[in-house]
């Protein structure tokens, strides 16, 4: 067996998964799952064409848990499992180059997922001596398959910069907003029309590129490439979108061009604002940031069910904000408080600041009515202006919640990994995630087709 | 396949393992574990005989990452992987029955942990109508089995109480220390003298039981029954204690003689007081207790090399404290710091108290020399007595440090799941606190042999 070849050892692998979940149901530990599954798999490969690799931007371990409790109806007896309990299959270390410690940044950690290399906070997919390294989606695109990105930052932040190009920093948003020009990707989704202007738009349409930049030209495209930007900076925060499910719906439309090409595609997709909003201690508007990133997983799911060639490896890159699910000594999580909230504490605070009646407007905002202590002190709040009054509201719905943060930067804990599709197994207890990029690039095909 | 026995199922997984380790290597991720891999599998057992379930009380995500980093040699390149990288599996949800949210204590969860029944918080295996349920401890004596608990708590604590008893509040310690009377385990080594009065103790001898109080009598301890308690209530830290390590001698002693039953046996393994320097927001105390568990760990990972007829399952009960890596919008963590620190706060304190060169008695106790402002802190916090002065020792190492902390109690967050041994690929992915407590269960003999 230890000389079976890597595709006779994934269809192995395809039996010790039926054969798993059939050893858990005879133990009547999973009694339903066993058919669902095998109906799943088909005849699968063993080995994707496609990949889809997603990042909840800062999405440590507390924000899944907290999302299961978010989602629960409190009205049944069971809590419902989410797409991350569906999907989880280990965890990852994010640790950055001994030479920028224990805790990484954003671009350190997408240049380990996208290279497979260690590199120091700021790197955009360069080395400590700020050589480039090749990216997945290069080594994709050598071997002919189509490449994409599809997240709710702007297209030129960190995460999706170091799957496409290469700089010494990742604060040169103009330099990384030139290099895409070179980096061939048949998708870009998005926003940072900023970073894009005219002058460049033209360059991208000149190399056969479609550009659009409102949300409902979205449904018209129907082949790449295509440069897509929906905002001047980041997509509005889910809370506050009427037409919320953007990433959800970049997604289908991602899957949708990039699946043309026969030779098979790797399409990466972030949800970029969990980590925002992580940034800004904002439990409300994270979870609804989780949700529009969970729908998006969903999305993939769904895709995987109809085509079995595809293997999704869902990750964060670190954890953000020190979240706890509890805080302050209390042994509760109050999520009705959370779900009851109707916009952005910025939105809602702009709007308190907008109105004499803010009393009110806030009590429909928040979803509860705040006491009189409460009061006074958004009212002192309100007195100092817009920031002031959004920490107020974001204190005040912590303090309502038990929501607990310990820093508006980053964390060092592990992160979980989710996996579904071929070769999913390989992503399977601990690793660190330089790891996840070098089982990633094993998978593509070994020569151009 | 799917009709398969459970014994050839068992048997398939591993050759499932042996497949996928292989695979691994074919594709240049893990080179060299495949031979250990297979050595060590030796001709095991499909179905474990013997059971060691180890509960890192409090012990979340945070923590384990952490000791990685704690223990890291900042002199090699590399950071040096720790047992729990070794063996995580999966990870599981902790929250209790619906009645007490979403934040368990360490009674509703060791409940889960050793019933597979959700209950209120407090209860210690007895359902939400207060009604008892039978534990895998209880299971085991019933089969034949051996059973005992090795614990840094007094024993009667909740997580060790949950397997051995049951009542409708953790806080009847003495009821709880007269119902051992009755569970009939064989070996209880830990804490809790206090409990455990010589009239009660003399009931204990009287059914067979060997009782010691000396650390050092272990060692003369040929077989059960056996019941050893080293301290009025908990043990001392590990970070205090010159004879540290207690729990993997205990844990050495507790293998030693469970295993004389040829029947096999059911071990529960807490790091108990991790949980407590959890609560009391003491990092450098709770890494002395990580590195005490994690030392008992690999005691059962060495049996198990040895002995592979036996089962382990690692797992946290809750996280406490919302400890985070990382805090105040520092992107570092200062292990340096941390690993420097010589004794407990409260031992720092009360030397501190006690000394009038306190100023550098506190330097050498913290490993670091405070600065000005620093020590003028010390200095109000010393005036105040010994409780302010620990904490604010403990301030003052989270600052230096960049560690965070949101609660003194616990949080919701999942834990992880680390398992070795027939059948450990049961616990992979994500599960609930009560399904370990039902594989388990579906491990023991379906009948006395």
């Amino acid at each position: 067996m230890l000389i079976m070849g890597v595709t006779k050892k994934m269809k192995f692998f395809k039996r010790c998964i039926l054969a798993g979940v059939a050893l858990l149901g005879s133990m009547g530990v999973t009694a339903q799952a066993e058919t669902q599954m095998q109906t799943m798999l088909g005849d699968a490969p063993s080995v994707p064409k496609n990949i889809v690799i997603m990042i909840g931007d800062g999405m440590g371990p507390a924000y899944t848990s907290a999302y299961r409790y978010y989602k629960d109806n409190p009205d049944t007896q069971e809590i419902e499992q989410t797409v991350f309990d569906r999907l989880l299959v280990g965890t990852s270390s994010t640790y950055p180059a001994r030479v920028s410690g224990y805790v990484t940044d954003s671009a350190a950690s997408a240049t380990a997922l996208a290279t497979g290399t260690k590199t120091y906070n700021g790197a955009i997919s360069v080395d400590t001596n700020k050589q480039p390294i090749a990216t997945i989606m290069e080594k994709a695109k050598a071997l002919g398959l189509s490449t994409g990105v599809a997240v709710t930052s702007q297209i030129n932040h960190a995460t999706p910069a170091a799957f496409l190009s290469h700089n010494e920093s990742r604060s040169n948003y103009d330099e990384l907003a030139h290099s895409y020009l070179k980096t061939d990707a048949d998708v870009m989704l998005g926003g940072g029309q900023k970073y894009f202007p005219a002058s460049l738009i033209k360059k991208f349409e000149a190399k056969g590129y479609q550009y659009i930049s409102d949300f409902n030209q979205l449904d018209s495209v129907k082949q790449g490439k295509v440069i897509g930007l929906f905002a001047d900076v980041q997509l509005p925060w889910a809370i506050d979108d009427s037409d919320s499910n953007k990433l959800s719906k970049m997604t289908t439309k991602a899957l949708a061009l990039l699946s043309q090409n026969d030779l098979g595609f790797v399409l990466l997709v972030e949800g970029s604002l969990i980590d925002w909003a992580g940034h800004n201690n904002d439990i409300a508007t994270a979870m609804g940031e989780m949700e529009e990133f969970a729908n998006a997983i969903e999305v993939v799911e769904q895709y995987i069910r109809k085509n079995n060639d595809t293997l999704m490896v869902v990750t964060a890159d670190h954890n953000t904000g020190g979240l706890s699910i509890g805080a302050n000594g209390e042994y509760s999580w109050d999520t009705s408080i959370i779900r009851g909230v109707q916009a952005s504490p910025d939105v809602i605070a702009s709007d308190a600041l907008a109105n004499g009646d803010w009393r009110a407007r806030v009590t429909l905002n928040l979803g509860f009515e705040p006491n009189d202590d409460e009061l006074s002190q958004l009212s002192r709040a309100r007195m100092q202006g817009k920031e002031v009054m959004s920490t107020s509201i974001k204190q005040l719905i912590d303090s309502r919640s038990n929501t607990g943060w310990t820093t508006v930067g980053h964390t060092g804990v592990d992160v979980q990994v989710f996996a579904m599709g071929p070769a999913a197994s390989l992503f399977s207890g601990y690793q660190d995630n330089t790891d996840i990029a070098t089982k990633l690039i094993s998978l593509l095909p070994k020569k151009k087709l």
